[in-house]
């Protein structure tokens, strides 16, 4: 084979020819933003949208586990007989400032899956620049369509507000939690709820498990009427069971979207917020220059010297 | 009296001729946001500002009775007998859309203080104005100095980051624990160490006081040489004890700020975030008014047909 290009035009064709190391090199280039992951992004946006599922719950639920043997249902295809030839993995550590090394290994290693053709994982972590995760992983996701992935199952790590942006920005979103999840998840509970369309009780071996069914149960009940009523799904990843039954659940959701048309109102809806991002990333951009600039420090002094006020301040360095 | 003018000026007059009435009525200015609120910072910030004492920590913790037991301490003076004529406390709630109201009430009712003319209490919450309480409460603290109260403690509820950031915004930052805190705070425990000027185990009456001062120690053995090492005072709010030493624990980290030279830094340091801070909500009021127009909703529909990136789309939207 060739030596492996470095323009994103020539990568994404080798990537469309399941070449998945060109496939991951585009990707760090997404993850590094700037001028390059631009490109990427230019070229990205010009294919479909691939049919995300958002995997999402408490750190210890066994997301990974869960993923891994969801990948091998996502193989057989959907339920109505669609066929999936490719599956992708974008596993999202907001936290972890690095990536590609020692967590893509142990990711990728741990993964039943790490020597299919078919199956691509890759985990994402941000290297700090502008916007960080929350606009590399719409990219990402873009990215893999363009090279001709039509699944893209996006775990991310954690409960955080931005574990939860990212992985709420998907066609169906699973939450997973555990038996007892209640009472260690108290804070984020409401948060969950609103953005679950599949509910995972995960490690359904261990006791509580009608527990945790009867909260969430009564959680959905004080929903508004006419919502989508999340399923609730039981499984144990571990011994691969209810695996199935789970991609059941995120295809019934699949088919209610695109029945009610809520699949092309909610990805309008995406578009609408990662540009609104985008936005904000470049006026934050433009603070940066403004507080490194020689009339910040100027103004700063002033306003120690009780001289000014930030409304004032604010008002010249924007005019100036 | 005449009755209450409305302009700010006349208002600043009246509250600096002890009236609180004026006072509170600018606060709720402050509160509200938008341009009688500026008018306000106009003047506000031409004045010098008042010794702040932030005071943070977990809910539960005791902290507004803490409050109300120091202060009796900063009345009596600053342990160097330089006099404190007059103390305020803003209670902050980030969490709470409304002020003024119940929660005043209740707060101010609470206060055994609730009728000494010298000591101010006001709650304040957002009203879900643009930038909010961390725009907002630094405006108070200004106008409070303007009004001539020389000491102001901010004491906020419960311990998100805002809740942080706001408490420290302040000349010395206390951190309220209590016994067992370590367990139930673990996520927040380095935030918590980060700015604290002095740690407090307040209901030391109960079990496991010497565990947390351990567990503090520790801690603290760990931050960087040079650094000030905080107090650990030990308080029963609700007996009065301890109080008298938390004062002067506060009182010896003020010296510290004046002696070293680290207080002027440190204010420097504060405006030029809250310069920061008013410049990046303006820029999101930039990007609100670019999402509500018709370009927007154009550059949407084109996102959501595959034929543009969001990258350009912002550009456009920008130079439009």
């Amino acid at each position: 084979m060739s030596p492996l290009p470095t323009e994103p035009d020539a990568l994404l064709k080798r990537a469309r020819a399941d070449d998945r190391v060109a496939l991951a090199r585009l990707l760090s280039y997404v993850e590094r933003g700037g001028a390059t992951a631009r490109a990427v992004a230019h070229l990205a946006y010009r294919s479909g949208v691939p049919y995300t599922v958002g995997l999402t719950g408490a750190p210890g639920a066994g997301k990974s586990t869960l993923t891994d043997s969801l990948i091998s249902e996502v193989r057989g295809g959907w339920p109505d007989a669609e066929a999936v030839a490719q599956v992708a993995v974008l596993a999202v550590d907001p936290t972890s400032p690095f990536s590609g090394g020692a967590i893509l290994g142990d990711r990728v290693r741990m993964s039943q899956h790490a020597l299919d053709p078919t199956v691509f994982i890759r985990s994402m972590a941000t290297r700090g620049h502008l916007g960080g995760l929350s606009l590399a992983v719409p990219d990402a996701i873009r990215l893999l369509g363009a090279a001709g992935l039509r699944v893209v199952i996006v775990e991310t790590v954690g409960v955080g507000q931005m574990e939860v942006d990212i992985a709420s920005a998907a066609d169906t979103t699973v939450v997973v939690v555990t038996p007892g999840w209640g009472d260690s998840m108290q804070a984020s509970k409401a948060g969950l709820l609103e953005v679950a369309d599949v509910f995972v009780i995960n490690k359904a071996d261990r006791p509580g498990v009608r527990e945790a069914r009867r909260d969430l149960e009564q959680m959905l009940d004080l929903a508004r009427p006419g919502a989508w009523r999340p399923d609730i799904v039981e499984t144990t990843a571990t011994a691969r069971e209810g695996v199935d039954e789970l991609w059941r659940a995120v295809a019934l959701h699949r088919e209610h979207l695109v029945r009610s048309g809520q699949l092309a109102v909610r990805r309008t809806e995406r578009v609408a917020q990662e540009l609104r991002r985008v936005l904000l990333a470049r006026t934050e951009v433009k603070v940066d220059e403004l507080t490194a600039g020689e009339e910040f420090t100027t103004a700063v002094k002033a306003l120690a010297a009780d001289e000014l006020d930030p409304y004032e301040a604010a008002d010249g360095l924007l005019a100036g």
